[in-house]
C-alpha cells in the first residue's frame, strides 16, 4: 500500500482493536487489474463483470433474477485507513475531508455500486455497473432500494 | 438474539476467521428503540435523526454540507449472519434468498440508507431517511452517488 502523504492531508491514529468482522462471501471480476485503470465511478453501461459467490452462500441468489438492479458492497483492500483529509486531484489546492469523497481511503474501505444485473449464471452474476479492481472481495448483494419492496407488511413508522 | 428459525428457512455454517476488520466510526440516535418499531424502509420524509461521529473522524466531515443527499452504512449489531433462505412475513409460504431481501439479517449485515442531509451540528449530522435502532454503530459517510462528482479529472475508464 502506498501510505505517501500529499501536501495538506491529514490522518488520524487507528485504535488497536476491532468493532466487528467482515466474513468475504465472494470475488468479483473486472476487466481492471490496475488501480490507474479503474474507472473513477461505475456506469450502468460499463463493461460486464462477473461477481462469483462462494459455496456456502450460492442458495442465497434465489429470487434474485426479479430484479434489475442491484447494490453491491465490496471490500476496497488496498486503501489505507487513516485519512481524513484528502487532495484528490494531487495539486495541493484544494482538500476534501474524507466523508465528503467517494474516495476508497476511508475508515472503513467498503465500495457500494448500483449495478444493472444482466444475468445469473450458476453461482456468478452478470453485471454492468462496477468500478472496482479484478479480485476484489465481495462482501454483500442486496435488492437495489429503489425497486426493492419489503415482503412483509408495513409497519406504523413505514406509514405516513 | 433471537435464533429461532421460521419452517423453511435455511442456514450455513460460519467460518470460524474473519477475513477483515470494521472499525465503528460514531453511532446513530433515531426514535426507534425497539426492532419492531423500525420502519421497513426508511423515508426521505421520516423524523430527524443524529447521526453522531467520533472525535478522530470529525474533522473528516469538512464540505460535506455541499451535498443534499449522503449514503450511511450501519452495522446490524443485533442480526443473526448465518441465514441462507429467509422467509419474511414467517406465514411458512413464501422463502426469499438473502441476497433477494434488504432484511437485516445477512453474512455481512451492513445496512445502507439514503438520507436527506438536514444539517450539520459539531460533529453531528441531522437527517431523514434512517430505518435503524437507537444506538446503531456507524461504518461510513459517502455523498450519494447520484449527486456525487468526482474531484479528479475522468480516467479513460470513465469516458464512454
Amino acid at each position: 500500500m502506498d501510505t505517501r502523504l500529499r501536501a495538506g492531508e491529514v490522518v488520524t491514529a487507528l485504535p488497536e482493536g476491532q468493532d466487528a468482522a467482515l466474513q468475504f462471501i465472494g470475488r468479483i471480476h473486472t476487466p481492471w487489474t490496475r488501480r490507474e485503470d479503474c474507472p473513477r465511478q461505475g456506469r450502468l453501461d460499463g463493461p460486464e463483470c462477473r461477481i462469483v459467490v462462494f459455496a456456502p452462500w450460492v442458495a442465497a441468489l434465489e429470487g434474485i433474477e426479479a430484479y434489475q438492479h442491484l447494490e453491491i458492497l465490496y471490500w476496497l483492500d488496498r486503501s489505507r485507513r487513516d485519512l481524513v483529509r484528502q487532495n484528490p486531484k494531487g495539486d495541493g489546492a484544494r482538500y476534501f475531508g474524507t466523508f465528503a469523497l467517494r474516495s476508497p481511503q476511508r475508515p472503513n474501505p467498503i465500495g457500494t455500486s448500483q449495478v444493472r444485473l444482466i444475468g445469473v449464471d450458476g453461482a456468478a452474476l452478470v453485471v454492468r455497473g462496477l468500478d472496482c479492481l479484478d479480485g476484489t472481495p465481495l462482501v454483500d448483494i442486496k435488492p437495489d432500494r429503489c425497486e426493492f419492496t419489503p415482503k412483509a407488511p408495513p409497519k406504523a413508522a413505514d406509514l405516513g
